[in-house]
């Protein structure tokens, strides 16, 4: 039996949930988006599954042929199929803005954080790891569905876009050093973060307030999703 | 030609860095651990690899036979074999104990975390991820090497032996609120946590004081390695 469901590629115009616990909070936040759900025979609690599609009025199928090509890559039960939508970001609350990340794994630790700390707006400065492949939305545990977002092929772009924030960018030298004692608040602000191999380049340093989060000589710096965990956390505390 | 060694098993009583950067770092940090080197004939800058080898008279090898299998799983061209050793964590010093950590990669992550905010003694309730393996390694970038760590069997074996450190341990409904502006702080101190999936079980609540990470109701809990990110940054700012 053919799978009606392909494995995701970048160009796709659908994408999935993969995995029970993440189609369950997209089924629960998401109602709307869902295509369908497929559900393998050897699931074993298919009746949480099939309750919730049943409150939204989605399809349950219970089909083993979808999972055999995603299973070669993962170990996954449940898959929920919905269709790429269009998502912006608000313009009077804080955001934060990740510069090319590149690992789909991080991305997704991060859009878990921002939304464990109240941060629901992420701007994107491309290229980038893809947000909406299934690794991603899976490493978010579903907390995809609770944010906002925007793709921007420049940092300037993005400024343009919103010039009354405050810019605050993460750099290893930062010229403001944060600690729990201080912060440099304001309303609204966007963290800038750079991708995990290079970090931001010179040309950040410029533009709004250079700050950093003191470490250990030991290490070359922080894991990116630490700094972004670290960063939010003390500007939204 | 067949290679001289094997893709890593958890019984082996060898490991190795898999990569430029992480093996570079056992180089420079832990040089009288290392065995042998290889480099694959594709790598573009051997000479860095072979002047660290000359520099702790290791074996620096040109051997692409080796890599043939460990790269079925990922992309290495640097590969660093070392014998496991004994390692005991310092009685007079914070600690963080993880307690059934499950994810190799959250698990090198949080060693480059602690590293990151000073705390070098790490100890790990059994059953868990495998500390050994390359995967842990590389994901710790290299930090893996600059920590003490020790496994225990039960969390109680854990704390008989050092009665003197007082407990922290992390849970979502913990009686005491962590903050910028209130963090217990002690001299020396043991943060615990739990595994990703389950945290930590009810028996924890009674053993020393339990603290909470304050999260939003939109997600069940953060990522472990954001929740040690953050409680191990504020004990240690």
């Amino acid at each position: 039996m053919k799978s009606p469901v392909k494995l995701y590629k970048k160009d796709f115009e659908y994408s999935y949930t993969s995995g029970a616990s993440v189609t369950i909070e997209l089924l629960k936040t998401r109602p709307d988006l869902v295509e369908s759900v497929f559900v393998h025979s050897d699931f074993n609690k298919p009746d949480i599954i099939a309750n919730l599609c049943a409150q939204s009025e989605t399809d349950c199928m219970f089909n083993d042929a979808v999972f055999r090509k995603i299973n070669q890559k993962e170990n996954s039960y449940v898959l929920g199929v919905f269709k790429k939508f269009p998502s912006k970001i608000t313009a009077n609350a804080p955001h934060v803005v990740l510069v090319n990340p590149g690992d789909m794994g991080n991305l997704g630790t991060i859009i878990r954080t921002l939304v464990g700390f109240n941060i629901r707006d992420l701007a994107i400065i491309t290229p980038a790891a893809d947000i909406w492949n299934p690794k991603t939305i899976r490493a978010s545990m579903g907390s995809f569905f609770q944010i906002n977002f925007k793709h921007y092929e420049s940092f300037s772009d993005y400024c343009s876009a919103f010039p009354e924030h405050r810019i605050y960018t993460f750099m290893l030298d930062g010229e403001i050093e944060l600690s729990p004692d201080y912060v440099p608040k304001q309303q609204i602000f966007s963290l800038v973060f750079g991708n995990e191999a290079t970090g931001l380049s010179e040309n950040f340093r410029s533009v709004g307030t250079s700050v950093k989060i003191p470490q250990s000589m030991a290490v070359d710096s922080l894991n990116l999703s630490t700094a972004v965990a670290v960063g939010v956390y003390l500007f939204t505390s």
